[in-house]
C-alpha cells in the first residue's frame, strides 16, 4: 500500500468499529475504551451525536487495508476577535502499522484545510502534555502551545 | 447592588453589545474587538451562529447595573471515552467593576453545573499563559493544566 495519496472522507456508520479500536490502539485509550461484538451502545449514540450536529466533522483517512485514521474537527461559533470561527481538531488516531510514515501531517494538513475552507481563522487542539512526540510534531506544523490546557473530570 | 445572588441566563440579541464591550474591555480584548453603533454586523452574524446551534449557550451574568459577565459554554460529543461529551468554556469576561469580587468562581461553577446537567463528563477550557492570575484562579477551581494549548492562526 501507499500512502502517498491518502483518502480523506466523512467517516460513516460502517466505520465506527474501526474508529473504536483506533481509539483504543493507544496506552491513554487502551484504559479507556471497550472494544466489543456488538459495538457498545454508548459509541453508537455518540456517533450519531456527532453524525446529526453540522458544526462536527468527523473524518477517517483509507489506504487498501482500510481506515488508516481518525481525527474530529469541531467547528465552533464565537464572537470575540470580530465574530471569529475555530476549528478545533480531536481525537486524531493513527493505526499503529502507519505510524512514523507521515501521515499524521497529512492529516493535520487536510484537517487545516477543512477550517480554512469553512472560514475559520484560528486552529486549536490540546495535547496532553505527557505526548512529548505529538507536542513536537503539533509544534513542528505551526501551532504555537501559548494556551494551557485545563481538564477538569465530573 | 449585592453580587451574592447574581442571576445567569442565556444571552438573548438584546445583550450583544453588552457583551462586546466585555470583550474589548480587557488587554487582550482591546486589540482585538470592535465597539461600534451600530453593531458591527459581524458580530450579529455571530451571535445568530451561536443561538442557533443547539450544542452552544452564551450566557450573560446581571446585577442591578446591568449584564456584569459572560461566558460561552460549547457541549461537545465525541466517540473517546465510550462516548463522553465534553463541556467547553469559552470567552470568560467580567466587568472591570467587579473583578475579584468572586463573581468569577461563581460564573466558573455555574458553568459547570450546567456541563454536569448535560452528563458531560469532562469540562475543559484554555488560557493564554500570559494571564498568571487566571491561570492560578482555575488551578483553585480544581482544573489541572494537564494538556498544552496549541492555536494556529490562519
Amino acid at each position: 500500500m501507499s500512502m502517498c495519496q491518502p483518502r480523506f472522507r466523512r467517516a460513516e456508520a460502517r466505520d465506527l468499529d474501526a474508529i473504536i479500536a483506533l481509539l483504543a490502539d493507544d496506552p491513554l485509550g487502551a484504559m479507556r475504551e471497550r472494544v466489543s461484538t456488538p459495538t457498545d451502545p454508548a459509541y453508537v449514540t455518540a456517533f450519531t451525536a456527532i453524525d446529526t450536529d453540522p458544526n462536527q466533522l468527523l473524518a477517517v483517512v483509507e489506504d487498501e487495508d482500510g481506515v488508516a485514521g481518525c481525527l474530529q474537527i469541531s467547528f465552533i461559533p464565537g464572537l470575540s476577535r470580530l465574530g471569529m470561527w475555530r476549528g478545533q481538531i480531536e481525537s486524531v488516531r493513527i493505526a499503529s502499522r502507519l505510524r512514523g510514515a507521515g501521515l499524521g501531517r497529512q492529516m493535520i494538513e487536510w484537517a487545516i484545510e477543512q477550517c480554512r475552507a469553512l472560514d475559520c481563522q484560528l486552529v486549536q487542539l490540546t495535547s496532553d502534555k505527557s505526548r512529548t512526540d505529538a507536542l513536537r510534531f503539533y509544534e513542528s506544523l505551526g501551532f504555537v502551545a501559548s494556551h494551557e490546557g485545563f481538564k477538569l473530570a465530573l
